[in-house]
């Protein structure tokens, strides 16, 4: 199956020199945005109707090689007039079923797979509580029983709006023909009259994410939503509450640079050395300075992932280095504050509760991960468990650092680290998967 | 799809008390393995035809309940008589298609998963290249291309035999029933008559391990061959060589005891535990007993795995809890190696060696984990490694202990261990599996 993405408009709404849908939303071009969420849905084969500045559209995205798929072009030469005009230029390219996406909409993979499930040879992608746009400008929908009634700007009775992803068949291209002889040239116009006697079945997706951007205001909107959409649900408490608000922050503008995620991977190791390298002197100022950039080391440790996702650059090589890093950045920094007590109070304790403390933050990294090639399924958390993750411990540690209570910081996290593995052990001894 | 389990005949070539098929091989009855295999198959509904001793065998393997299979019984007093005449009482008891295996054969679960995918009426299980088994005693096959031709236990031209295994439907209780009014008991002789109006598919399963024990010697070749088989292949050098030689022959007994997996981990983490306390005390004695029950917490690490292919006692809580003990004995290990050469050369040196080779020992874990959990594929490696598994960095412990050379056993393990978890990250920076 391919899919037509319509990109052929000029985009009054935003005043720009470049066409709209090569406006880059957090260092991504919208279109570019658009093809590569459908790749991620697991679609490579693509037609871009062109129209408004068209060379500079094709000199853009080329063959889509570079993105992993194909692209193909048709020219809509009308392109002021109304979209059903583009959608007839592709015609005799689109595959018998196809999808139709407009290329200043945003929305999330898994919108399009969803969609693909639907059968139908009319399925619209609908919205029954949008909340990210202008319901007074969004083509309304009257929905009954799954099967769409009515369609229209202007519609007075309505229940849904549409998304701009649509999954169509051929069937649709004469309907289309005898609208535009009739001067009616939306295509909602065309999907009224196909309406008349087909089936036409809507797909509500509004659990889902997805923004059509004319304006300014749309593109800010949706540069905010895309950063607010970036906690992951395995974030710890200070993740979300602290690190998360900061490194969204930076993310905001690392997106315009060129930097890759696993450069920001290394810089955030960098950082974490420098505060292991400050905390092995032992003195006050150093150890509030190791403390400081651990919390900079976890704060930025977020940037990576946020960066890959947000410009579809997420690797599991990527993934992986990011996870090792932080294993040795760990290590570094508790064998940093170890010697650095060492040095100034001499006592061996110090070596015992840094070895403890080692160990303890790696089985927290460690269990899950085993857990998971043991049971093959994702770790679950059966019990209430101690708040120990990561960005917990560097926060700990950051708080040890300026307080220069680093044997307190030591031993606290060696106790909870380890009293968590343990319970971890013993809770999970039921979870009986053969 | 059920499976018939021929279990009625008295075995008469073992001399015994309890029938043959209750015979324990590595701890487990001949006929409970089947079970099991089968279980592991996917086979949970099954029919026991019993007649020698039947209550002794309903008595033991009871409703199947605590096998998680479910366990009916049709009895053949005839038991004296030929094999056919079981099969026949099975007939109101069978699905449409249902297997058939014998009670006192040895089988992979692979077998069983790879008949049950090939298409026909009759199929059977052949080997072209019976490796385990007395081809004299066997029941010969002739087979051209993938179609049995002839069958018989005294055929002269022949290229495979039979397993003992079979995927039939229910069309062959006719041709036993006519057959039987011609005097021909044999399950064989149904066989070839069914052969003369019907095609019948041989699938060749000569790569995989089956075995058909009639005496003790093939109880004792049994034994040996399922023991030689538990070299896994991801074993390194010094358990391939070492640690499964003496593992394997500490499981041989083991398995007629009722210890279980998770004990033996428990046992191993003991001695590990040993171990460390001991290197503590930094004396040579000490170093040298704790070098030596490292090496024997490293031997019986190996045996909880093997009880559990042995005996179908596998649980994913197992492996994960044997690889959480294990980060947390490698840990003991060198704390205590670390703190015994402390208290008598009181060089701080040695912590910070410690702390490198503890870090290395969790990263040489950790990584090949993670990288499964990232790349949802299993740990390759591209380039030559430096082989410092478990096995190796126990004995390395171990000569480090016989030797007294605390500090250069820990040193190398800790250059070996981070050189080879460094390495790992440059050598897969290409793959980019998105």
């Amino acid at each position: 199956m391919n899919a037509l993405i319509l990109a052929a408009g000029d985009g009054t709404r935003i005043k720009s020199v470049v066409p709209k849908i090569l406006l880059p939303l957090c260092g991504v071009p919208l279109i570019q945005r658009t093809i590569l969420t459908l790749k991620d849905a697991g679609i490579t084969d693509m037609i871009v109707i062109v129209g408004f500045k068209k060379d500079v559209v094709k000199n853009y995205l080329e063959d889509g090689s570079k993105y992993g798929v194909k692209i193909s072009y048709a020219t809509n030469g009308d392109y002021e007039r109304e979209n059903a005009t583009s959608i007839l230029k592709a015609e005799k390219m689109v595959d018998e079923k196809f999808l139709l996406v407009m290329g200043d909409h945003i929305f999330t993979p898994n919108i399009i797979k969803c969609i693909l499930s639907v059968k139908g040879d009319l399925v619209i992608a609908t919205d029954s509580n949008p909340r990210y746009i202008d319901v007074g400008e969004a083509t309304k929908i009257f929905i009954d029983a799954d099967e769409i009634k009515d369609i229209g700007k202007d519609l007075t009775e309505f229940n849904a709006v549409d998304t701009g992803i649509f999954l169509c068949s051929k069937q649709i291209f004469p309907v289309i023909t005898q609208c535009l002889k009739d001067g009616k040239e939306e295509w909602s116009d065309s999907i009224k009259k196909y309406i008349e006697n087909h089936k036409v079945v809507s797909y509500d997706v509004s659990a889902s994410f997805w923004l059509d951007v004319d304006t300014e205001e749309d593109l800010k909107k949706a540069e905010t939503l895309l950063l607010g959409s970036l906690t992951k649900p395995g974030d710890g408490y200070i993740s979300r509450n602290l690190n998360r608000k900061i490194s969204t922050k930076i993310s905001k503008h690392l997106v315009k640079t060129g930097i890759t995620p696993n450069q920001l991977t290394l810089i955030s190791f960098m950082i974490a050395l420098i505060s292991a390298t400050s905390f092995s002197f032992g003195g006050y100022i150093y150890v509030a300075v190791g403390g400081v950039s651990a919390q900079l080391a976890s704060i930025l440790d977020g940037c990576d992932g946020e960066i890959a996702r947000l410009k579809f650059l997420q690797t599991s090589y990527g993934s992986w280095l990011d996870a090792c890093l932080d294993r040795y950045a760990d290590f570094l920094i508790i064998l940093g504050m170890t010697y650095g007590y060492w040095i100034i109070h001499k006592e061996v304790l110090i070596w015992l509760i840094g070895f403890i403390c080692l160990a303890g933050t790696f089985m927290i990294a460690y269990a899950p991960t085993r857990y998971k090639e043991a049971f093959n399924e994702n770790w679950r958390t059966r019990s209430k468990r101690i708040p120990i993750g990561r960005d917990v411990r560097l926060f700990i540690i950051f708080l040890g650092g300026i307080s220069n209570q680093i044997l307190y910081s030591l031993i606290l996290l060696a106790i909870l680290a380890n009293l968590e593995a343990l319970m971890r052990l013993i809770h999970h001894r039921k979870d009986s998967k053969n």
